[in-house]
């Protein structure tokens, strides 16, 4: 049997592991800022009729420009947006690869600012772009600043802002951005994956006046369509040309456009669980702090919650409860997504029957 | 407005288009040697039960091992093989794609032997990989000496061999892969996009004495899928487990995954239109030779054919009147997917009719 040690492995992905969080099958499942609520039987019908519908030409390629498709999710963000301002892929993972395969590659940087979302170096190291990081101020802000100093020390190719960030749910102001697309002309990604559930301002309304910027989206969160996998953005036209250049053709399927298209005639249905859903993080944060947790500001359909002394007992506490929630972001820290009222209240249960363990906790 | 001349695109991408074949609504479409025949109404219900079922929880991420369609596919190709062995992705191009990625890089290199498949450029590049070709004999085969001679002289990682090639539809004989195989420790990825259509022998049959082999498959072409975008490879789990490092998380979506399986559930029926339609393009070969045109050999669902003085002047004539075909491959020949008999025979009047103006043109 030929080991993994005895192919040719690039260098770099020497002793690496496959990313991912652990997908157990456990009652309560908040690790992964999941929407809790499925899609409504009349959406779920509607996708199979579409279905039907397409498959009637599944031995054809794909629409390879995803127009349609593009076009709806330009009518979703509006601001004056169409089609040719839309770039869509499998996941904002494929769209942020397509970025940084396009504008990163081997002498290039990627600037962020962490904590942030743990996949970020997979896809730099993916596409031989170099991973750049710069700590966020010590509540996880990050100011015009801090972000324009790191960019002219590194001199990266993209600079890439998270709002809300993940793990630690910061917003980032609209002020803050419009300061920094002023004050550089590098590439900056917006990485808005939870903005839907956020109450601050998009930055899609400075796109218009400033064509280095980039919207990142995803439909996984706010759409509830983790499983349907479906990444976008928004930015000039020449931006979604580049991405066109990279990515591999036919890259979306049929059925992906389909079901895509479905759940965003029914935006107006899955965003109302949007609110819900902020409300019910924000009051597990309401909660949280009057138990005496450290609770970081969140404008996402998750909270992060400390400080633990040790943390992996707590998460491993918690599931064998069968809640499972993310051992990740700063030492001492726990992500919890925001689950129904109902998964709340057993975590809130099972927290507290835990503080009495948890030295340091002053609950 | 920005141009992307603007933006700091990585300097080997300057100047590229996007990849890929027009896509034109005429009513004899041949040029993308796709299945002519749609999933029948059964298979078409079967997948929007399938969509029903899997969309009450499609709020989850899916399975990022995709262990079930993985076992299918084994399942499926047989020669004993398990999930372990097979990788899956969101067509072959990502398949390889992940090869490339984990086995390729910079300062490596993937050999392959032309003409071929004119996508490999792109994924090479995409992924930073030296792509070096070596010529074809003159009948466009490949044999143990000019490939293991090419190895020598290029020192590449990877070995890219198809069979049938695209777009000549050239078979290489298993006897030939396996001395490959035996005279070098290189990777080998034999590309077998089309291999149900062919009379000979699979790669797979030499997987499990040749651990560094590595067999592609599509489900886009036998299984009538490609606007399903399913591909996959066969081979050591090592292997696999490299892809699985290189991969974005959660690159299947759940109703891929589902398609796929509820066409491998009817294997049976839809293989038996690959018969079908291999017979269509030896027919459509045998008439063409009747008409004293070169005809390459070929063992796909598609014909190579010239040699044609001007065959943008036919390809041209050909789709104004209806019939899309592909402008590719060696210099004067033109490229017939395999279509319905009906659609074949439309094709050979139109030739029949263009003759006289073919000047050169025996017929």
């Amino acid at each position: 049997m030929i080991r993994l040690s005895d192919l040719p492995l690039r260098e770099d992905l020497i002793g690496q592991e496959p990313y991912g969080a652990p997908q157990l099958d456990v009652p309560v499942v908040l690790n992964v800022n999941e929407n809790p609520y499925p899609p409504s039987p009349a959406i779920r019908h509607e996708m199979a009729a579409a279905v039907v519908s397409l498959a009637g030409g599944l031995n054809r390629y794909p629409d390879r420009e995803a127009t349609a498709l593009r076009s709806d999710l330009a009518h979703y963000l509006g601001h004056g947006l169409t089609a040719a301002d839309i770039w869509v892929a499998n996941g904002s993972n494929e769209v942020m690869s397509h970025l940084l395969t396009a504008f990163g590659g081997p002498g290039r940087k990627v600037l962020t600012f962490t904590p942030t979302y743990s996949m970020y170096p997979e896809y730099a190291r993916n596409t031989c772009t170099g991973y750049v990081t710069v700590p966020r101020r010590a509540d996880y802000t990050v100011d015009t600043e801090l972000v324009l100093r790191a960019i002219a020390e590194h001199d990266p190719t993209l600079v890439l802002i998270t709002t809300p960030n993940n793990p630690t749910g910061t917003a980032v102001d609209l002020d803050t951005i419009e300061a920094i697309a002023q004050g550089t002309d590098k590439l900056i990604v917006v990485d808005e994956a939870y903005q839907e559930f956020s109450s601050r301002p998009s930055a899609l309304e400075l796109l218009d006046r400033y064509p280095r910027l980039i919207v990142s989206r995803t439909m996984s969160k706010a759409f509830a369509l983790a499983g349907g996998r479906i990444g976008y953005l928004a930015a000039a036209p020449a931006i979604v040309d580049a991405c066109r250049i990279v990515r591999l053709p036919y890259h979306l399927s049929a059925q992906t456009q389909a079901i895509a298209r479905v759940a965003l005639a029914h935006s107006d249905e899955l965003l109302a669980q949007v609110r819900a859903l902020a409300g019910e993080a924000r009051a597990f944060e309401a909660w949280a702090r009057g138990r005496r947790y450290d609770v970081v500001d969140s404008e996402a359909n998750f909270s992060l919650i400390g400080r633990f002394p040790d943390r992996h007992m707590v998460w491993q506490d918690l599931l064998d409860r069968g809640i499972l929630i993310r051992e990740t972001g700063p030492a001492g820290y726990l992500r919890v997504s925001a689950g129904t009222p109902h998964e709340m209240a057993i975590l809130r249960s099972a927290l507290d029957e835990l503080s009495p363990k948890l030295e340091g906790n002053p609950a």
